[in-house]
This record gives C-alpha cells, structure tokens and sequence, in this order.
C-alpha cells in the first residue's frame, strides 16, 4: 500500500450511471474520494442516485465503509454537467460498448479536464490501443476493468494501450490498492484481457459439451459449481497446479488438448435465443427458463453471497507476508 | 433424495488407500455405510487407518458425521485382504492411472464378489468404455469420480461405458445424494468427462497467456480467483451468462474465439517443470516457487478454506425447491 496517496485529495470523475457505473461511484465514494458522478443521459440521474444510495448502505452492512455514512455521501457530485470534472485527477469511462459514443464522450471529457488527467476506459469488448485514437493524450489512457458489483469484488485489469504510458498505469495499480482491489497490470493489450479469455474458452467448451449431447447445462454448471467451485477462491488455475501436483499433467494435455472445441464459431444454441431477443434472469427466460419470482430471487441471492464469498476471500489472501498459521 | 435407501444396510468396498481412496472411505463412513478398505499395498495400512481417523475428525467439527464419531469409526473394516470385499453391493477402486494395474486389481475384485455387485473406478484419465474390457460385468462397470477432500465436496461425475447399465448408474445416482453429493450423470462416455474438458481448456488458455507474455502466472492467478472466483460457487457459467444478460455474447464470442488458444501440444513451461521432477508444494518447487513452511501452510489453509466454502455453497443451493428469500 503506498502511503503516500491520500485518496481524499484526489477527485475522480466517473461518466456513464449504468449499472457498473453507479457501483464504481459506491467504490470510490467508499476508499474516500471526492467523486464526480457524470450521467451522460439526464434521465440516469434519479435511479443513479438511488442505487449509488442503497449501495452505500449495502457497503456499511458489510463494514466496507472507512467512515461514517453520512460523510461518505457528501463526497458525492451528481451531475449531467461534464464541467463538474474540471478538478479530477482520473476520469474512469463506463458508456455502452459503442465506439462512436465513446468517442463523443471523451471530446467532451477532453474540453474540460486539465492536460495531466489521467483518462480510463472499463470496456472489456474494445482494444484499448483502438480507443487510444479518439483521445488528446494517447498516453495518458487506459483500461480499467472493473467487476461487478465494483465496491465488492477484488478483481480489477489495468491494461495498457500501445502509447499508455507505464508510469502512469502503475500509479492508478497503486491507487487500486486504497480501492481494496488485487489488480493485475497487463503491459500487453490483448484482446479480451486476462480474465475474458480464459472465460471464453470455458464458454467455448462448455457449449461444444451440451451442443454435441455429452452434458447438459445443468451438468456442466453443477461440475463446476463443486469442482472449480471448492478451490477456485482460493488458489485460481496455477497455484491449484501446484498442489495438486504437476507431473500427471503432461500427458493428460496431450490426451485432452487434440479433443477440445476450437471453434471459432457463436454456438447455434447461444445465437438462437439472442435472436429471440431471450437475455436470461433480466427477461425470465434464457438457456434456462425462471418465474418472474425466481430471477429476482438470483438478484438478492447474489448480493448475499457476494458479500460471504468477498469475507471469505478475504481470508486467504496468502501472500508470503500475511500468511495462515 | 431416495428414502428407500438405507446406507446402513449398504457394505460398500473401496480398493486403494493413498490420499484420495482414504477419503472416500471416510465420505461413506460419514454417510452410514459400513465399509471395507482394503489397501493394495500392506504398508499402506498404518498411514491409511491414521488418514482415515483424522478426516474423521475433522468432519466432526464440521458437523458432517451422522452419528457419533466412535459409531462412525465401527463401521470400518481396514484389511489388506480382498476377502473382505464379499459382502460389498458397491467396490470404488482408486488405484494409481496405469491399465496393467487397475486390470489385476480387477481380478482379485471379480473372485470375491457377488455377480450383482457394481463395480466403479474413480479414474479421471482413463476411458470408462476401456477400462470396461478387463471386467467380467461390464453392465455393472462405470466410472465413479470424486473430488478431494472426498467428505468434504459436492462434486461427483457418475459417467457411463458402452456397456454400462444405465438403471445401475442411475443406482449410484441416487445413492450419491445420501452421500452428500450434487452429481452429474454422464449417459455418454467422453474423454476427460465435464470437469477436466473445461478445466484444460482454461490451462490450455492460461499458459498461452504466460508462454506468449500477455500475462503473468500470478496474473491470472489474481483475475481468476477475483472475478470467476467471486461468482462460480454460487452460479456455475451457463447461469453466470443468464445473470449477465446473454445479448452480447454471440459478438465478443465472434471476436475472441478466433483469438483462443488452439494448440494441441503441451506446453514447453509445464514440460520443462516436470522433466526436472519440479512438482509444485510437494517438492516446494512448482509453477511457483515455495519455502517449505509456506508449502505446508497452503495444506493447512485449504483445510480451512475447504470447510468454509462447503458451507458456504450449501446456502446456495437455488433450486427450484429451496429458495432464498
């Protein structure tokens, strides 16, 4: 932890109050910056508020805030005024995956923030080196891959583009720190970062398994869930290598790599229920089918145990300085 | 869960007694079964009993025993006679991955068995539908794979031969509930079942990472025990893409899948460990490096680790019957 930043001298503008949005607003609000929240679209004001809000709380029932509440909110500015930003020193971006209206977003961030701010995007669909184009100061931006709900979850990709300065990348890695996040810095922009790629070649396998009838959905999801599931938490893929022991691995990779799917094309069945407009838990319908009951039920569950798995996390971090004994 | 079973009234045998096989003795000690442990190899006998009492204990403090522990520990029999295995409707045979080895073990099962007892390997290299040719019931043969601690995991792939009785499968199927069990039926015999498919398409990825320079080992490590650890216990991925929102999907799997690892070779980083006999916390030298005191911490931490992400998990079940609300 570098104690030399004091998060509250340092203002950051946060543009875009979608859903991933608002709780990177939680976030920051939480590790003790003054933020200013920039709603794109006016009409995000009033439900940004109100989930920023209960948010808030939901970070005070699980101990998360470093001072009291009220104190917490009155870090807060709520705009659609991007003149709000004019003091930040880091403006994180969370618009639609959409490269024109990203770029209309960051000419108006250009016209109002000082020439040393620092610009980051949370896209983890566009190459950061191709955003890189449409800004002022090419090495002064980034990404910033959050999780969700942001003020919850330890992950977080710092990812450089071809002219992003590493100077600059490594003191928002430092920065992430205060915002309790285990960031990784990829001095690399490739695509799909870290944590899409391996996701993406599970999607790809799993899919191959239920479209050629080898296992259901519910088959590949409860053999994850329990298997994966129990260490993942704990160790991720390498350290789990290693205490299972490495040497069988050879030769079940030269048995199993030549039957994986290497497909590079969307599975019929992901492609048919887009088409049919199906968007899972938020339209009660999806690769599999819920109540209108049981896909709010997903909603507050996942806020339950979003908070038990963070706790529990918590505790292993095992780094060599902080270790179980 | 089927109430006409009784465990009680259930010998089960388990052949092999190293790490894994005395875990599994202890699993269906806990779930009232009396059980014949027979160890392949005498020495195996003292380490086996003194493994076989400390689960047990362990799974006291847990509060996974169904009865005393002095009952539990009754319904033992440890012997290197195979003779014991007689009465057995059920023998798990958990003998080291080599043919020539499983298929003796085999032998000496068949000449002391009844016709009608089921016989299952917990193998997770070798092909069901081959191992199937050295016994002499191959309708009453099918796979039967645990993940370690076995007492203490949901996990279990039930996976069927070619010759495999599926009412029989569907036999252990329901017996694995009593066990504690969230298993997978696999009417299909596919190479590496579900886990291990969608575990090596994430090492195949993963180390494509590392070996091209895109990431650091701890890199993914942190990206994945932050982001897919923070959701996969509670949701597996099929329900993670519902909860998300399936509508982006087929375009990012349309851009990345291209971008996959498709290699069939195994990689030079994991060959290079194990041609020189690095196998990770056991020779404290692995993908990581280790002191020997940090490499006995990680076993003692997963202990703990491990009972708290069971009980964890097992307030999550969501199914359709048990709800959280």
């Amino acid at each position: 932890m570098d104690e030399t930043i004091q998060t509250s001298e340092i203002s950051v503008g946060v543009v875009g109050l979608g859903l991933m949005g608002s709780s990177i607003v939680a976030a920051l609000l939480m590790a003790g910056h003054p933020v200013k929240a920039i709603a794109p679209l006016p009409n995000e004001l009033a439900d940004a508020l109100q989930r920023i809000t209960s948010q808030l709380q939901h970070g005070e029932e699980a101990e998360l805030l470093t001072q009291p509440l009220e104190k917490t909110v009155a870090l807060l500015t709520l705009s659609a005024d991007y003149g709000e930003l004019h003091d930040c020193r880091l403006v994180l971006e969370c618009v639609t995956e959409k490269i024109p209206i990203k770029q209309t977003v960051y000419e108006k961030i250009a016209a109002v923030v000082s020439t040393d701010t620092v610009l980051a995007s949370n896209t983890s669909a566009i190459p950061i080196s191709m955003l890189q184009q449409y800004v002022p100061n090419p090495e002064r931006f980034m990404g910033v891959h959050w999780a969700e709900p942001a003020y919850m979850t330890r992950f977080m990709e710092i990812t450089c583009g071809t002219h992003t300065s590493v100077a600059l990348a490594d003191w928002v890695f430092r920065l992430a720190h205060h915002w309790k996040k285990e960031p990784t810095l990829l001095r690399k922009d490739i695509r799909g970062f870290v944590t899409n790629r391996l996701m993406y070649a599970i999607y790809r396998e799993g899919l191959h398994l239920v479209e050629t009838g080898a296992a259901s959905l519910d088959d590949v999801d409860k053999a994850f869930r329990y298997d994966a599931g129990s260490w993942m938490t704990m160790m991720g893929i390498f350290r789990r290598m290693d205490y299972t022991g490495l040497q069988d691995y050879p030769e079940i990779f030269r048995r199993i790599f030549p039957q994986l799917s290497n497909s590079e094309a969307v599975p019929k069945l992901m492609q048919h229920l887009v088409d049919r407009q199906l968007r899972g838990t938020q339209s009660a319908q999806g690769l599999y089918d819920y109540t209108e009951e049981e896909a709010k039920e997903w909603d507050k569950a996942f806020a339950v145990f979003n908070k038990d798995i963070y706790q529990l996390a918590a505790r292993y971090p095992f780094r060599t300085d902080q270790r179980i004994g």
